[in-house]
């Protein structure tokens, strides 16, 4: 049976700042990366969503960021690969302490933002990464993107990888992502986007902006969670989805 | 054989600030409660401490504390039970995975400041700490103030526990501490303390400021690790204690 | 002719996290006290915040909280005088900054959440705000809680006062707020609430949990920003204070 | 009479964290940038400081830096103009605040670590922050690195500027500073040092690392305040600037 990982952020709400949609979104999704009170998340916020994604039976992932709130780990910083290991292992460790207070198990991590960018190119950042998974736990899953230094480095070192792509962003004859800056980044049409997530699943293809048809690796979908249509989106995708006959499931451990 | 444990706050640099007793005091001290981010300590720091102290056969602690950087967790903060088990747990999973990665082992869990102060008279909050160190590890060893409501909900939970005295603080009639208030709050003299952690050990005594020998549970002594004096009067304490036959010694889970 | 200040918390949005209502909210207040950091609020929504004040037109003032994003400045925190002192004149100067560049003028103070609530009773903490509002600019005016330690203050230092009620806390015989841990306490019906704010604009009268009618000093409304009905709700007050020939009106400076 | 201005980073304590240097070089300074809080000091450390240089009679400059402590403002961060913007006129105001509140007047603005190195060559924030120094207030002098983007914006909105250079470190032959990366970057030699600031201040000159002497613009020459030698140094400087008769005081608005 063909199947196929959806997995969104979640848990990026902060404080008195709620993000309405975890809750709607665990119904349709297998994999929750969950942030860990460096870019987004609190104390609060991890031990809710935890219970939730425990409840929903969703996977779980740690989602650690740059240290940035204001830029939502968004921003660029300049951290030395010791800083990325730090951070990758303080958050992901933080993480599982909730995980493992109600009862869970930690399946994997996918670094956030502006940090998942700068890995998928540094290889020097990525191997940090791929280092602090490792010491914590080398049975964890690295979440990265398709074709990445995260990815290579990874298999490397020997830990399981989920390569992720996306729904909603259009992509290049090299397989690589239109660059955020031109007109055609972004897939805008529901259906449209929703055919690019049935054609990585059955059969690891997606159209390119010049119409070819490219082959790509492609484990993990990456829904985005935020915006008004969210929610209505990932019940599309995984009503289709389950319509071919594609099992909505996390790689698991 | 008689022995003791000596403890002390580690690991509580920032970033660009450091403390440079950290590596001398180590050598002295049986136990170490490393800062875990939030009223001092960074991801680095706590690297490098829970190296240090691996290094040096030093026992390590989580030392959870509020976030409040700019009061070192000093001033005191209206957390509910569910913060305050929330922010121990998250502290006490940042932590266990630097040691995680280290390859060491976490022994015990301390909290700082006003957590630990407010913690000890408010049974809610003792209850919330000791909950989060249970679900953590359930055989991890609480350390905190002698016939304080931690050392009572922790006993009740069925988590072992370290009676926590003070080097330098003097004690009233009742066994409780001196309040700070007080003009005779602190005991200046280094002989009189050494005196103080000396009857701590080799009797299970301190002589009040009225002059009379009260009993106390002292499991672990409490030396600052701050201030000009601090590695000095560590290694006197210590040279003294192996003096007199008593074994510096952490409780070990 | 009558006249009454209608006062909202606004720019208590942060990074990411967006508060939609300020724009609508705008429209129907006369007072805007605007988050500077501390508990909400950044650089980027102060900036947009005041620009948006000014070109409403609705009077701006700096609202200074304590430093605890996570809990939105509710939590209270131990702070001594002097650092109430030194964190409300660092936020005053902050929003002044963007009220400077922007060609504005900065009308008035209120403090947040917890600072604004110790500050109403704590004599010490009052006078230490009031301090930094007088040291910072003397012409300033305080807005503060109806009877309360900061008006006592502020009257006292010379500093002009805006006496603050609420439209939707119900009040004791006493002229006081019924404390929120009572069932009582918020005014659920909309109705009644309006009522309540034609009661102090006309007669400066509140009918108390009771059915006494107590009179009060209300210079200022507060209106809550947050919550669905939030816009709906000063749209219908606006509505019927100008219906009852009510000018709403901030207090100049 | 020649004149020269010698400028130290101070007020870089921040809560329980001391700069125990800061007292000490008042003494032999014409100019403190004081930091605002975002990478270093904080409301306590800002009023203490201001106070410390109204005394001493040293000129008041705002040092703002990036949002990031942990990494003392030294990391750099992909900000954006606007954000750049924000952030500088931020910390101007509320460094300000304490310089009103005691009775004294702000004298200039110096960006800190890598906002003053990534706006040295990055016209777009440079004019960002060089809009907001000029919104706060068009009369503050902007200390900047010599023959920086910083000046030459800065000349360009007719604000009066101070170029900085560097007591310890190398120039190479085209005026510019010897990378960082570079074995010889920076001058160990305390009696080398003292020439090049003689030279800046006599001369307007510096031999570079080739041995060639070269023109500099050199108004304000940049004292490193922490290392264990920082105030020798200060002294040292001060006491030969004044017996070959320059005048040590700052850039007056």
């Amino acid at each position: 049976m063909k199947m196929i990982d959806l997995n969104c952020d979640m848990g990026e709400a902060f404080g008195n700042y709620t993000m309405p949609n975890d809750d709607l979104l665990m119904d349709y999704i297998s994999s929750a990366n969950i942030a860990c009170g460096f870019h987004a998340g609190d104390p609060a916020v991890m031990q809710q969503t935890v219970a939730l994604a425990i409840k929903k039976g969703v996977a779980i992932g740690a989602h650690p960021g740059l240290p940035d709130l204001q830029g939502f780990g968004r921003r660029e910083m300049k951290v030395s690969a010791s800083e990325a290991y730090q951070l990758t292992l303080y958050q992901i460790g933080a993480l599982s302490a909730f995980v493992k207070a109600a009862g869970g198990k930690l399946n994997h991590v996918k670094a956030h933002g502006a940090l998942y960018n700068m890995a998928a190119k540094d290889a020097a950042l990525a191997k940090a990464i791929v280092q602090a998974v490792y010491d914590f736990d080398p049975g964890l899953i690295l979440y990265a993107l398709a074709g990445s230094k995260m990815i290579s480095e990874a298999k490397e070192k020997g830990i399981t990888t989920a390569s992720e792509v996306f729904a909603d962003r259009s992509y290049q004859d090299d397989g690589t992502l239109t660059p955020r800056t031109a007109s055609n980044a972004l897939i805008g049409n529901e259906a449209d986007a929703v055919n690019q997530v049935l054609g990585f699943a059955l059969k690891q293809e997606v159209t390119s902006t010049n119409g070819n048809l490219i082959s790509v690796v492609a484990e993990t979908v990456c829904l985005h969670g935020d915006g008004a249509h969210a929610v209505a989106f990932a019940k599309l995708i995984s009503e289709r989805l389950k319509k071919e006959g594609i099992s909505i499931t996390a790689p698991k451990r």
